[in-house]
């Protein structure tokens, strides 16, 4: 079974969400039969690479909120996610485009450490000062962290072509999919939840996607013509 | 809607079970609404990378027909092939390893010239004199023509562990989907078409799982937690 978590680093809930869902996915009887893909969603895709700005003033500016409902905002955060037991530094965050540690995602997608650097990227936007924006060598840093090689990492942030397609793909999906926020959870392309649910909604849709989870229905009329180990079917003249 | 085809380029079966998929494909009045996808499968993955041999010799010695066997079983292929309006070279042609191949074609599905690649390995192997085994030049030259970049593709096939795990990925997800043989069509993850079935098996499978292709159930308790474009919900304690 496959679950597919659209989100993005700079998205609280989805750091939040993420937690909640391994807490239903260490529980769950099937874990070792679940593979979970990441998946991209920019939440400000209209921002410039180098536009970086304190997270207070951002919600203020962009959303119309007070400063004193943003901070509070960004406390209760913190308050959840220590529920969850996550650290969250819900003062003096900082917010920019995401886009080249998605494209790095894509990269450590292909070399099985995909989850590693986005727990790696969450840490280091939630929970440490030193910023994750606007630096790319703190990136390698993370990457390099999370097992992937220094020279291909730095490679890959030299080339903005380079995963890029696969990051338009993942947010054209999710598009059609219905995903206008994220976190976007997706098992099986069959059930989908919305939003950082408490780990029992998580337990349930595993539950239901796992008991619906049906071998392929074949579908055919002829005898294979088809190559298999022991050769290829001799061809009948139809 | 999705439909997934494992298969090698060294198997005559699915080089024409393509033509068949695709002229159905052609016709069908959603086509538009279809993503294309090859996976990789190798019928033959212990044979050495410089291990090149004669189809004919090879029939012989791995599937104990006689040569005049084999012979009628390529000739007749090229009676289908040509059913098709495919060309087919029934005398001469040899065979040997594709990992490199199918892990060209993994660079490729990232550039969005897969399919491209895959009907250029395929007419290479089935139509044309020259080899594509043994000869690196040979595939970055198909991979150019495919719209690839020659020195990327130079790269990847002078790193052997560039997509090498897409390619075992691949070959593990056929194997836990009840594949044994190719060419392998999967629609959906929901319904399966095994071999070079007529055109009109996979009109049917198209309309079949088109039919039954359905929007995501959404599970959920709370409201959604979550981020958009428009901002984060604001979080209320638990």
């Amino acid at each position: 079974m496959r679950v597919e978590i659209w989100s993005d680093i700079a998205c609280p809930w989805c750091y939040v969400g993420k937690a909640r869902f391994e807490k239903a996915l260490d529980a769950f009887p099937h874990r070792d039969g679940v593979e979970v893909v990441h998946r991209s969603f920019e939440l400000d895709p209209g921002r410039a690479k180098g536009d970086i700005q304190a997270v207070i003033p951002m919600l203020t500016e962009k959303y119309g909120m007070s400063e004193a409902q943003a901070q509070a905002g960004e406390e209760n955060l913190g308050t959840l996610a220590a529920a969850e037991g996550l650290a969250y530094r819900a003062q003096g965050r900082d917010t920019g485009n995401t886009f080249d540690m998605h494209r790095l995602l894509h990269l450590a997608k292909e070399r099985g450490r995909q989850d590693e650097l986005m727990q790696a990227f969450y840490e280091a936007n939630f929970t440490e000062e030193r910023s994750v924006f606007g630096d790319d060598e703190r990136l390698v840093e993370l990457a390099a962290g999370a097992g992937l090689g220094e020279d291909e990492v730095r490679k890959v942030l030299a080339d903005p072509a380079a995963y890029a397609d696969d990051v338009r793909a993942d947010e054209r999906e999710a598009a059609e999919l219905g995903a206008n926020g994220v976190p976007f959870f997706v098992l099986d392309r069959k059930y989908g939840v919305s939003g950082a649910q408490p780990a029992e909604v998580f337990t349930q849709a595993l539950e239901q996607a796992w008991a619906s989870h049906s071998p392929l229905k074949l579908i055919q009329q002829d005898d294979a013509e088809a190559c298999g180990p022991d050769g290829c079917a001799v061809p009948q003249q139809h």
